[in-house]
């Protein structure tokens, strides 16, 4: 913490700064500048309210200098996170790509769709069990009986799965179908969800919230790390913004950047952020590019048909034109 | 739902809509335009996906024309909700405010302020015994023996009481001591948690999610409503935008916007939305004037040496002051 | 500025830093923290580049805590900014309300709005004679002949007149008829057009960017400044946001911030911030209670037949309630 | 124009909105629906404001049905644009990389450059002569000087020249020396400089403003457009958010929304939407791979010590790993 004086603070409120950082049980450091005087806090175990100091006399700014993230930082765990898989791993060069519907409708649509996107060359299916909707009159997902479906899947495809947690309750049924618990954007400071989740055997995907700094998206992950889980993958699904040409605005700055913070690996998802199909394949390439991990994208046979989000899933063919373009731009290589 | 056609759609194109909207078991009724046509869809029994049409060849955009959203609105409901607590009530011109702590510390605390607050005018007491922290290291407040300081302040004091639930679990206990229900913005689409309010026999205040629009928060409310609970309370306390010189962006124009769509009261958190203490009383002022029909306001008496969000509590005689200049801008009334 | 180390960086990186900071001519204090060191740069005559430490090995960040403007700041001027016009003044406490249409279109339209609003109590009138249109289709102004329009108003009404110039041309021929220039946000960074306005005898009314930083806006009152003309008012207006709900959002925050940063008067022009007639009377209302120094509003006689507009036009017997109401809420008082 | 009715609007308030309809010239055509009914508006020769029925008793919505803009439109020419130089061309799979400093500081620094970008394989040297800078005093560039460097870097080199006009005068040195005209974010509604432009023979590159939809862009598109000039170049270059990992948010989605709408040519600039050197490379080939038509990078020789923006700008090594970089992800080829 720095503390920036107003350039005529008087001595007494810089004194008066310093015995309180001193009260405190810190050390003050007063630093005297070309225009004024800052005063940097030292031996502070942990990260300092600003609060303490901003509406003290002469106080201008009171800025924090230490990031308040540990395990997820790469300060801390300097080699990227590899997480593995039967038959593969995801992380460090590692590139994997998860596809299916938004929402388990039936059993046949699932196998469908997963043979297709199988048969593409996906790792993993996607899709949604417990469904979280906007309107409580949209359609909320098949339960458990969506979760049978996709042990179904795994069993007949070898795809591994990832879906979807909204809850205690349903977490403790997904860890035991799933391969990879998604915790989604709505969710992402739900912190009982997250400790939850710390306490699984399984990865974690963990979508970044549509309001959310990667300061507070890192912090969500490192909820989960702290009670012990370690297996957390990051996706970014865009933002909320004021354009009207996409549902939401991907962020692919956000991929060099979380690498320079963190040792996680990082999925995006283009079908959540753009909302439209035409614009899903141009993002996805345009994620691998950038150096992603992974993707998570939205796949059905009869997206007219789907019970929601058929606006943004890809056909069939047009995901085997896609992860045949995918091929040429060096995927999980880009860092 | 409306859908538009490109200038150059061609007559097997429209037919194409149109058979695609019968199908679906809608009317479908095209409009000739100057440039365009629109095809208009009836007799649907709720919202149609735009997805539907979206890709279909020769269409330009799918309009949704209804409001997603039923008890909350003011459609249904023309007069404004009104919510009796003893010896007050909340909405349609009755105005109230409620004040206290971030958290709850200690009994001492918790006691000092409410003693504070109930002489400068308050009806409630607000503080926290469950706290949604960005950092898994913050402080997380005293849980169940929190509610019981609640349970003594409202002994001693006759404040009524709102503190905030964050989880199932939490709530169970909250509904027992509390007057009210906060849920807060990280949860507001915490869909487990607003059906479970749903079933309360109490109040709940909604705070808007930090990225949400109008819509997406009437539909938060709706859940709760949709459960059974009609005693709702909208609480804007500031959405995310670029601005540096407040923590979040307290947007007020949401107050006549709410009373336009919707029957439910709405209240103001301007300590939230600012982040900083010298902030609070011109935005709480300026909430009043334009007509919410209450204040949620961060008090406390040692602000320096809080646990949490000290920097945006004031201080009590700031807030009796505030008490006095609200008196002067007629709350309750601007509407 | 202070450049922030990695914990773990090697005392060869902090020299080169050092090194650095002295090979620019300044000086360098390095202040040894608990978990790393920062260095503090003194002597710097400005703002110094973060961009020239950020790439070197072992830095993490380069905080500057300096504020880059000089003359439109508090710290420059302790004492408010008034500005004298005949008969009254604009700023510290001195209120006052500028009426009128978006566009001037006939001198019947502008003098039958002008008595109206002369009549409610209006200080000044308003009228666009350039206006900077989205669409190069759209009603452009009268030009010339609008400011011809204008002078009759003030020669009839005594109104004085705000009116904007978009350009250097209409600048030169703005400031010999209006009372002030108006620079409207589109423009906020014209900085030919600002620089062309500190050379103008006339104040500057400067609105806020849609896009605007506290910083950039009053970086943008400097450039008037810096060429003489000391005489700029502030003029929040709504900021880009992703609500539906109205046009732009207003950040009444803007006000006590500018005020803790600023000597410059602030005003508010609620009409443009909302886009729609019935969110402008709670918007003004809280302007004044967060305590602007005056109102900048929409109002027609016939909005429905407004060429620009319209829709957030107030009538001229909603103007008068509103002016009424104000006079209840202190205006000019609250700071 | 549809005007959507109240689910209770009585037949005299529909009556109401016809009569209006029909007094404006326009046909109504009533469009009844399963809960409402809405009011099409056909034969409107332009765009009709929403505000002639959005205050109208029984009137929930007021929507457009209609694009805004005209020669930009993808409606208006089918066939993408494709802009000729000496020796090549620009848009329709045609790539070019335009790179350089932000300003020209010497001869010596931009023929050092721009021998440099040309031998990475570079079409265009950019550098500014004019330069927008948030401070007055900031370094504003060398002006006319700095044209006759770029003049001088052209006949040395072969590189055709990109650079900034701020407004009419530094445009009219500009066409005289430039290959390009670049019009910059903080321009990108400055009407009278567009419609010069409009003028001029040399195609323009049109920065996309910070806070701009993709209609407001166009439509500055459309200025320049209707003026006769229709040489237009769209550049994305980030917009504002909130994020803090980056300076500006780059919108990738824009690029095939601009194809979808636009025949225009659209190009990306990595090096602003990011501000930091090390986001550079990533979001250049992603940028590619979402399939946009050329790329405007900065690069210095001497970044640290660069007069301005030596944070974004690559090193000469770095600029040619991304050029080497790029020919892998097919430039030009993905639409």
């Amino acid at each position: 913490m720095l503390v920036v004086m107003d350039k005529d603070a008087t001595q007494a409120q810089i004194d008066a700064v310093v015995a309180k950082i001193e009260s405190l049980g810190y050390v003050a450091q007063p630093i005297p500048g070309g225009e004024r005087v800052a005063i940097g806090i030292l031996r502070n175990p942990g990260p300092v309210d600003p609060a303490l100091f901003l509406d003290m006399p002469g106080v201008t700014q009171a800025i924090p200098v230490s990031k308040p993230y540990k395990l997820v930082s790469r300060e801390m765990k300097r080699e990227d996170t590899v997480i593995s898989f039967p038959g593969f791993k995801l992380g460090r060069g590692h590139f994997v790509v998860m596809a299916g519907p938004c929402a388990i409708e039936s059993e046949f649509q699932a196998l469908t769709i997963a043979r297709l996107v199988k048969a593409a060359g996906a790792q993993f299916f996607r899709g949604g069990a417990f469904k979280p909707r906007t309107s409580p009159y949209s359609y909320q997902g098949l339960g458990k009986k969506g979760l049978e479906i996709l042990k179904k899947v795994r069993e007949e495809t070898g795809l591994l799965i990832i879906t979807e947690a909204v809850d205690q309750d349903s977490l403790k049924l997904v860890e035991q179908y799933a391969d990879i618990i998604q915790i989604g954007t709505r969710n992402m400071q739900n912190y009982t969800l997250l400790r939850r989740a710390g306490h699984s055997g399984k990865p974690v995907l963990l979508k970044r919230g549509m309001y959310a700094t990667l300061d507070e998206w890192l912090m969500a992950a490192e909820y989960i790390m702290s009670e012990g889980n370690h297996q957390v993958i990051l996706c970014e699904r865009g933002i909320r913004s004021f354009g009207e040409h996409a549902r939401n605005l991907l962020d692919l700055a956000i991929i060099p950047a979380v690498r320079r913070e963190s040792h996680l690996p990082i999925i995006v998802d283009p079908s959540h952020a753009s909302g439209r199909r035409d614009l899903v394949p141009p993002l996805a390439r345009a994620a691998v590019a950038a150096g992603c991990d992974g993707l998570l994208i939205e796949v059905h046979h009869e997206p007219e048909k789907a019970l929601s989000d058929g606006a943004q899933s890809l056909y069939p063919d047009q995901f085997g034109q896609l992860m045949q373009d995918l091929k040429t731009l060096r995927p999980g290589k880009w860092f």
